[in-house]
């Protein structure tokens, strides 16, 4: 395959030649949810994946997800002038100004491509990995310039949904990360700076925490995970999109703040914790979620289901696009 | 004060005498509410509080809260045409169909209010109690017709957001759980019925659950309150918004189910619960959040932010109601 083999003609339209080039390294759901988001930024974008089918995998993967990045606003008419096939790493990231790295989550197989992809990307290139649980310090340890990787861990999809993840490396610089966080930004992403390398980021520990109690809840036959999906649309999910969860605090109460609630709520939130369940994912956990999940999710063809759910994502997230 | 006053001239309109009544039994800023939804379903309102200036406090919280009644579409004009005071426990709850109770979160306080409850309302009077700790079983242990009293939990606040936690006591009848479900329908509540008396019921609990890992994160310097805020707003906020926690799995990984995310992140999520994090509320954890929460929300008049988020809140509303 020739190195960047432009899809369709680029008659008339050079833009590319000026415009900043990322390398997607692996293009499953997550690295093709990229592509479609960088090309309709209007980057230019090349893919490596080893996949034999990858061509055709990802331009019928961009033409399932048109739809809703034209319905985010963006124009994206032949978007793909600017996208590019290379099945050589070497030449993929060679002139790359941002490499995203979206392979599957293995410490051996990321370790082994960043000791590559240190030795074939430009010392300028900054790396970004999709990881959604090994650290950088953990996939540059095989690796000599360490300081121009860190995380950047989107919250499925990455076309849809404005979060990513920005989680810095031992070794990664602070010119990095603010070159991540403004690159970020220039997509209309909303990069949040994590602190810590800690398991599973901020997002996951949220999301697992949530969801422990309810499965313990529907474990233990106190509510259906039909009811539970209910309340949390009916309640937190709106109030958390609004507000976020402290925010849900300083503002509760008619705006006494957090202390008041703390005062006020402190003894009974100390009370629940006490009693929050404890999960093991055996047997017949599995089975109680598998066969509720199943009668209430399994009646319609799942894509529509996916396609009603991002529709009403996207109308969502056009509310907060004015104001976050 | 002369029994089921009128507030305005009822001139040219009866309808309230053929309406259901409902009495509030304690008009704090969550009564009040619910004061505002009664009239604007086109309720008759009876309430009771023993605040000596309750009357201009409540005409005064409506006269606040009525532009978001009329953003979600309610016309409210002389709406308070069905609205009376009465200081009279037996006098208020006489004639009453409904009771929504929302007094204090006090045992001995509440015992003593639905044990005259049970001699003053009329044998076929629903009874609905805004707890959001103690439960029916414990509010009820000095009333006779247990049966008729049940928890109607509102998650704050009850004009605004759809959700009321339907809880019964250990004597609620089938048909006063029918009762409640239909009548919350009726006036465009999305009740819940949760099967358990469990501390928190399921919505605290899932809230207090997110909250822990939220403070422990923000404790341990791995985000800012701010920076969890603008995470949860872009990324499960409106997720759990559009699908619930459930229905998020079950159409995960391009609809793969449940079964395959328990396999796949079941691993990961268990590794997750392992660490997550002990609080304590003490007073270092109470000054960093007071601090941080404050130097992100106290700068500007917490009554714009309150403003801000409802009109957020209900602009996230419509686009939910077409399709839960």
């Amino acid at each position: 395959m020739e190195r960047h083999t432009i899809v369709q003609s680029t008659q008339g339209d050079n833009s590319h030649q000026c415009t900043t080039h990322v390398t997607i390294v692996g293009a499953g759901a997550v690295g093709l949810s990229w592509t479609g988001l960088f090309l309709a930024n209007g980057l230019r974008v090349t893919v490596h994946d080893p996949r034999p089918d990858i061509q055709l995998a990802v331009l019928s993967g961009l033409e399932r997800i048109k739809w809703s990045l034209e319905s985010l606003g963006y124009r994206i008419e032949k978007f793909t002038q600017r996208l590019c096939f290379e099945d050589k790493l070497h030449k993929a990231v060679a002139d790359a100004d941002i490499i995203q790295e979206s392979i599957p989550e293995d410490a051996e197989t990321k370790q082994s491509l960043y000791e590559k992809l240190g030795r074939f990307a430009r010392p300028s290139t900054l790396i970004l990995s999709s990881s959604a649980s090994l650290s950088a310090s953990v996939i540059t340890q095989r690796m000599k310039d360490a300081d121009r990787v860190l995380i950047g861990h989107c919250f499925d999809a990455p076309h849809l949904m404005p979060l990513v993840e920005v989680v810095p490396g031992n070794k990664t610089s602070k010119d990095c990360i603010n070159r991540a966080m403004t690159f970020y930004r220039s997509i209309g992403k909303w990069p949040v700076l994590i602190g810590k390398e800690v398991s599973g980021f901020v997002v996951n520990r949220l999301h697992f925490a949530l969801l422990r109690e309810s499965i313990h809840l529907v474990n233990s036959g106190v509510i259906s995970i039909e009811g539970l999906d209910q309340l949390v649309k009916a309640s937190l999910g709106p109030r958390w999109t609004a507000a976020g969860p402290f925010k849900t605090l300083a503002l509760g109460g008619d705006g006494e703040g957090i202390a008041r609630f703390l005062e006020r709520s402190g003894p009974m939130m100390t009370d629940v914790w006490r009693g929050l369940g404890q999960v093991d994912l055996d047997e017949k956990t599995r089975a109680t979620l598998h066969k509720q999940s199943d009668d209430c999710y399994a009646r319609v063809p799942v894509e529509d289901l996916i396609k009603e759910r991002d529709e009403q994502q996207i109308a969502i997230l056009k509310v907060l696009r004015n104001k976050k």
